[in-house]
């Protein structure tokens, strides 16, 4: 069956940690601009969601997804078995210490920082090749405000953000609701070649 | 100790039934533009958080709250004990059914149809008084879609309608998340002289 | 130079013509899924940015843009031409009258519909193939309700909605300020094998 | 006539500064809970729109409008002489200079800060009465920021914060319209006794 971003969010083994939703996986992905044979990498990898999906689309490269937590980290590893998916590894450790031994890649997401917010942007732009993709999602305000300044103070990027709010809307009987997803906001930073 | 609008969330008895968040209670009492002598209606009282609220604000008038669910009738009833009100009548019942002895209302609020809306609205209209307010709080696409259709079509009222969506900032360690409640409609018809 | 989905909104010619947002774009033409081969059918297309996109993506098929504006006819054909996109015919008419002569389709879009809806989407499931997805997109209250209640009540589709909420953050020099884009309610039907 | 906070928009003289809108202004003035005696000071006071509405709460008390654009302060002075209040004085200068002769008050609005927030945050602490309150709204990420960061540093504050996005619904002939006003957040410190 043919692959289209934005697998639905009940298709993923989930546990109690928090997923990013489908509509903004389908942004997100979208803003990284993933190549069939890019490298990504995926800090705060959580359930694995948006890892999956990279994978997916960098089907002759290579996804590493890096979790701090041990559910979280075997999750991941079910989700990849489950979907398929042979070209993610998952790494368990802290960001930016677990960044370590990785390759230089053309796509980073950013959904946890555990605080490290400042030292993994710097070392995300390190890791990033010319004409790579930072892709920041934030639900706090720090993240958001950090992650701006942090990126539009380097010359060396281009830095676009924008807010999004879904509302699902849920049938019940012959009414249909409105049910709210929490916003997220979506920094995306393109490197100069 | 002065009353101001927006009792906090938190002070209501509220059990599991779901609650007119304090955010909205404001703007539809605010849109309510309750005095002190008013007759109010509140159909679909729910924990009866508007109610009380518009009770101590029509503190020399009467609210009445309809609610059809048993463990509401007896929340609100509670919930008047708790803030002193002695001016709030709770009637057990289904509107328009419910609204038979009602006297005619300076105020009527409708945030529960249990599906009879336009008849709630047609006798409405019959018991409000000339400058009377009608404000309804839509949580469906269908309460939204009749209340304006009904309301819009008659001429003897001026309809303004707007939707609202709250995200609470809650603070967590030294984060502070986004946290999303509900978008809520809110329909507000004032009866021309 | 590779298509990616959601191109931006600047590289379009528009006009006066309101357009379908770059953020909205993306998640509307994911939902459609559209695969090489597809017929795609756009009603209401405006300035075209959703015809073209589709036309990208459907480049062994064939887009249909019908537009009742003189202004858009000649906008959808000038960006048609700036974006090298020779799969797309605009149909100069309106809905459902001008869908009289047009294929079998994979996917319809319905953005813009008259007053035409219950017709359009009437006139849409005939041309719908099994399999299709038929994509409309609401900015009022009565097409968004219609659209639900019209296609809710077709046992042959599978339905699902949701709004969506852009906040664009635009950095006026150390500030980055929060600017609403208007809301948006996406549904999307899927016609059953 | 009796006055209801949310003065509609259309009243008030505005020229091309940016206005808090009503419903936001209703949100804003009940975080305030303004007593009659109360001093307040309205800190990048615009039109005017908000201090008018304090000034018309604390109608034995006095509202200080501070605002640093010429057009603004003509702007107030004429919408307190439409609104007939007289208990309102315009000080056009900047903060926190133009707090200097202010005395102390029961409630401080931040609407604008000139790049100043963190100044006029540590003036505003000692300008505010036990148990007043500190409203900040924020249309930037940076205000946000700063405006939480700050308050909830101080131990002397207790502080809750929340986003609003309003929608109106505008009728055009037989439709009703979305129509986004910009986002905005609201913080709300009140000082312990």
């Amino acid at each position: 069956m043919t692959y289209f971003p934005g697998i639905s969010d009940d298709q993923f083994l989930r546990g109690d940690i928090p997923m990013t939703k489908q509509e903004v996986r389908v942004l997100v992905l979208n803003k990284a601009k993933i190549c069939p044979p890019d490298i990504v990498i995926d800090i705060g990898a959580g359930t694995g969601s948006l890892s999956i999906e990279a994978a997916l689309q960098a089907h002759q490269g290579k996804v590493y997804a890096i979790e701090r937590h041990p559910e979280g980290v075997e999750l991941i590893r079910r989700n990849a078995i489950k979907f398929g998916v042979d070209n993610l590894e998952v790494i368990s450790g802290i960001a930016p210490a677990a960044l370590e031994n990785i390759p230089r890649a053309d796509v980073i997401f950013i959904g946890g920082s555990g605080g490290h917010l400042q030292e993994i942007l710097a070392q995300s732009n390190n890791l990033l090749r010319p004409n790579g993709r930072l892709v920041i999602t934030a639900i706090t305000i720090e993240t958001l405000y950090e992650g701006l300044h942090v990126m539009q103070a380097q010359p060396e990027f281009t830095v676009e953000a924008f807010g999004m709010q879904v509302t699902r809307i849920k049938q019940i009987k012959t009414s249909n609701m409105l049910q709210a997803l929490n916003p997220i906001y979506i920094i995306t930073s393109t490197k100069n070649n």
